[in-house]
């Protein structure tokens, strides 16, 4: 099909062509630049990041958004970075289930993506596929990590809002404050809020929020799996997203930013690979024979 | 401390020293810049990769593996890549925990590794860091990784052999192969190898390395809990240590090649990001005032 008119059908909401255009994207082929190069500057769709480690119910969460923003009538797209897939395929968490939950709805997308085998990075790829789903005429795109690796903060870069699942048993204040957690989130959520602990936790939080300067966010605790503190947690996201409706400019350029750099980081690395591929081997053996340093010849390799 | 001498005192086998210089290497400053030019080609440590899905016990046949090699009397430095390190630095999965088991043991160094917060990726720091410990005498370095996502993949390719530590009920065939599970191991393991499923696991391995036509990677089954079969594990990485102890230059090139790439592409990204920022601000309002997509922001950035 010729990219104007699959374009064409992914605004209309044809859900086939939005599958197609994305593996086109995936594929990073010259079909990719094509696609990119028509889809216009992004628009209306409202980009939230849901990160946390392994175990605190990122997708559970996930899945109750998805019903809170249905209610609301806006309709809505989910990336799900697949924790799994470079060794398993992702079925070891068994998060695929969650995909048939919204099968039958024509207002929700879901799409899993596999950290592995991305030639230029997830973080480039997962930027492309949130301005098709601006393109497609989604309201709200989910994008869940799984909370490990540079990668992941990079994913979160592109977001509009980010939110940080915690569960109680997880470390003190200081080992969140030294793993960066505070500065990446605009609503910090405790996950399992009848589990032991989660008040603690939430007071912990609380005071922790209060030493920031630059920003203020939110606390809010739930329990994804009955459903429990989600009205609260609702109420902080909409705030953000009212912003964001109203044009607030800096919620917008983060995400810009975010996507701009991806995508050309993205771009170096593949060009660069491809460039110097050939010289790579030799090198290497001028490195065995002695001659160099692994440091010298990475060197020769940059220029 | 002067460059050449902080080398001089890794060189002699003090650990302050090598704990002081992984340091500068993680701070990547001009520091690193000397440190890694004063640093010979590699010569006789040998990489080991231990990488595979959370759970299945890396950090456990870890252990095991520093207890075999120690018995032969060699030294055995460890690259832990931290999980759970960008939120809760690392204390969720308690990894830290068996530090302290080779806490008196002079022939043991083992650091533990973020994966966020390095400038130019956490592939690159290690490549860096096992010539430092080469250069420190080390005979054996192991590197675990927590099976998930892309820099895993980079890691595992500065090895000179690499481990996929696999355990009963983990998906199928089909689902490991399309993982691409069987391009990067060379030794699959199959953990807790006393679980229903264990001997079926190692009977789909067998006839899915039968397949292979370039290499043929052994299977074992182990406990690492209990220790057994750790004998056979040893015995077939031992098969791949005399190679090359021997001085197979096809096992070495692949880990130079691996190393010299990612701190050739960490560079790249570093400087990439210093040379672009002042420009991403203003790229990013044209993109919000509609004037360019961002793929074309990106493209101005990459020029």
């Amino acid at each position: 099909m010729e990219t104007r008119e699959l374009l064409r059908r992914v605004a209309k909401g044809d859900r086939r062509a939005l599958a197609k255009a994305i593996t086109v994207l995936e594929d990073g082929s010259d079909g990719a630049s094509k696609l990119l190069a028509a889809v216009r500057p992004p628009g209306r769709v409202f980009v939230l990041g849901v990160t946390g480690p392994p175990g605190t119910g990122k997708s559970t969460l996930v899945d109750r958004l998805i019903g809170v923003y249905r209610v609301k009538g806006l309709r809505v797209g989910v990336i799900a970075v697949d924790p799994t897939s470079p060794i398993t395929g992702g079925a070891l968490l068994g998060d695929r289930i969650r995909m048939t939950d919204h099968a039958g709805d024509d207002g929700v997308y879901i799409r899993s993506m596999a950290s592995r085998g991305w030639s230029g990075g997830l973080s480039r790829t997962t930027s492309q596929v949130i301005q098709l789903m601006d393109t497609a005429g989604f309201d709200v795109v989910l994008i869940e990590t799984v909370g490990i690796g540079q990668s992941d903060m990079e994913v979160v870069g592109v977001s509009h809002a980010v939110i940080v699942l915690l569960m109680p048993g997880m470390g003190d204040d200081i080992q969140m404050s030294k793993a960066g957690l505070m500065e990446i989130g605009d609503v910090y959520v405790v996950n399992k809020g009848d589990l032991e602990g989660a008040d603690q936790m939430v007071v912990s939080l609380l005071s922790l929020v209060r030493t920031l300067r630059s920003r203020s966010p939110s606390v809010v605790k739930v329990s994804a799996l009955t459903g429990d503190g989600l009205d609260r947690l609702d109420e902080a996201i909409e705030g953000m997203r009212a912003s964001f409706s109203q044009g607030d400019r800096e919620i917008r350029l983060r995400s810009i930013r975010g996507m701009m750099v991806e995508m050309a980081k993205g771009d170096l690395v593949e060009g660069f690979l491809r460039r110097t591929g050939p010289r790579v081997e030799e090198l290497a053996k001028q490195v065995l024979a002695g001659k160099l340093t692994v440091a010298q010849a990475a060197r020769r390799l940059e220029d």
